[in-house]
């Protein structure tokens, strides 16, 4: 018998947090917080992810609602529109998430040999 | 020190599987099979899911296309438009799901808890 499916086939997934029915992390908003981190700029931030700077700071506005304490903090600054940095808590979230989408990522692949082993079977 | 969060957080995920970037099953493609089944109707099956025949119709023979053997076939019958079952194959596509579904829920129920452990121990 024939292989059952003719196509390659992937098993796909997303993964984020919610607060209450609201998106709170996910892997944009890590990349987001990172990028802060590194340039210690919203602004510049934004921009390398193709973003504006108003999207950037309303996905901010929410985290920082969430959180107790903030996940990124500004200061005012002169010309330069003054700089962003990580706090500990967001440190915390991008250590945690990363580790919860590698988890993720093992899950996915796992499930893609395992399918690949049953289809074989199925033969 | 207060928790680090101050709303309920849930980790949510979706998973499906796709064939060369295309979606080719998921939740909602297995209660349509599921239904099907059922039913013994691809019309009824949609109606009870609240979707177009033309719509259920793009669903299964975009499975169709991608197993080598058809998921349902369909019968061209009298007045009352024939009917519809849903083969060995998508049997056993419906079975695959459930289980991997079933598995990628426990996946996101244990870091829901661990999640909760993280937060706890952060105060």
């Amino acid at each position: 018998m024939e292989q059952p499916l003719r196509k390659i086939i992937e098993v796909k997934g997303r993964i984020w947090l919610e607060a209450e029915g609201i998106k709170f992390l996910g892997p944009g908003r890590i990349q987001l917080l990172e990028l802060i981190k590194e340039q210690g700029s919203i602004s510049k931030a934004a921009k390398i992810m193709g973003m504006s700077y108003r999207k950037a700071w309303i996905l901010i506005d929410e985290m920082n609602t969430v959180s107790s304490t903030p996940v990124v903090l500004t200061q005012k600054g002169g010309q330069s529109g003054g700089g962003a940095h990580v706090t500990q808590t967001g440190e915390m979230l991008i250590i945690y998430f990363k580790s919860l989408y590698e988890r993720y990522n093992t899950f996915l692949k796992q499930e893609q040999s395992e399918f690949e082993t049953l289809m074989a079977q199925e033969k």
